[in-house]
């Protein structure tokens, strides 16, 4: 395998552990060495991949963001409606329960760090732009009406998203995925609603 | 003072420099050493008032959370309308932006720490019952139709603060007090229009 290719594979394979350790121990309990004992190698293999758990975390959350926005992007490709595009998105099963915790163990981290700045400043802007494709792709099925300012909705739908996951994360087993969806398709409707 | 009343106060001093590291380190950069600095003791000195660091960000989560409870049942108090009540809760200002940092920051703690959770049912299940009394009052003031059903309505109000503020944690810069407001009104509006 040629050198660069195993490099990546080797930060995507310790991302997928942190990932896993991140979800049992939250951001706060992770440490370097558990994720050297995950991946059954030493501290300084790890280190040599991701200089600091920092560095690690942010590649971690890109990672499990990409793996999402893929899910919406594919969704929209193949014509869903935009309402069951964004519904990809919920903390609806475990996968995507597990994703929507790691995004927001990463919110409570200090923005203090430039790295972590960025990349919030790139998670929001990357998803607000998908966000506003599925919108347009809504108006042009003729799901939304073209009179509203797609932008500003899309922005609405990024908080619905965002507040809905963040009460589902407080307590997971008030919110079974029917009673996400009931409360997200009220609420969505409310939202396009001339 | 009597000893019982002095170790609350003591207890709330600690969470008070507990909330600025929180917030200038994240939770994961906190250490009881540095709080033990920030309050110019020793480290047992503080480990006699909180056993572990979780017991102390608990402690010091529900503290903020109250402060903002109190302000939300204030306004609901003086009579001030339903939307006015709600507004008291974004982060408009850097107090109620501290706030949010500090919830945001618990939320991605590892929910597997029976105290955080039990912490996290309490937030959703306090704040809900005093959502419902803002709602009922708007109700009663005529401001909200009386056929919405206000328990429902109170958790669309839940998703639309906890949104808002998970995306103004994202970007402060990008969201000044005036747009935080417009996306607000604009939200609430839909939500509560018949």
């Amino acid at each position: 395998m040629p050198k660069k290719v195993d490099h990546a594979r080797r930060r995507l394979d310790i991302a997928r552990v942190a990932e896993g350790l991140v979800y049992d121990k939250g951001m706060d309990g992770l440490t370097m060495r558990d994720v050297a004992r995950g991946m059954g190698c030493s501290l300084s293999v790890i280190l040599h991949y991701f200089e600091s758990k920092l560095d690690l975390l942010v590649f971690t959350h890109r990672l499990v963001r990409h793996r999402a926005e893929a899910g919406l992007v594919k969704a929209l490709e193949e014509g869903q409606p935009a309402r069951a595009c964004f519904e990809h998105l919920l903390p609806l099963d475990e996968q995507r329960w597990r994703d929507w915790y790691t995004w927001l163990a990463f919110w409570g981290m200090s923005s203090q760090a430039g790295e972590v700045a960025s990349e919030h400043v790139a998670a929001t802007v990357e998803s607000a732009d998908i966000f506003l494709r599925i919108i347009r792709h809504g108006q042009a099925r003729g799901e939304i009406d073209t009179a509203f300012d797609a932008a500003a909705l899309a922005i609405d739908m990024q908080i619905l998203c965002n507040g809905l996951a963040g009460l589902v994360a407080q307590g997971r087993e008030a919110w079974p995925a029917e009673r996400q969806l009931a409360h997200f398709r009220r609420h969505y409707a409310a939202l396009i609603r001339r």
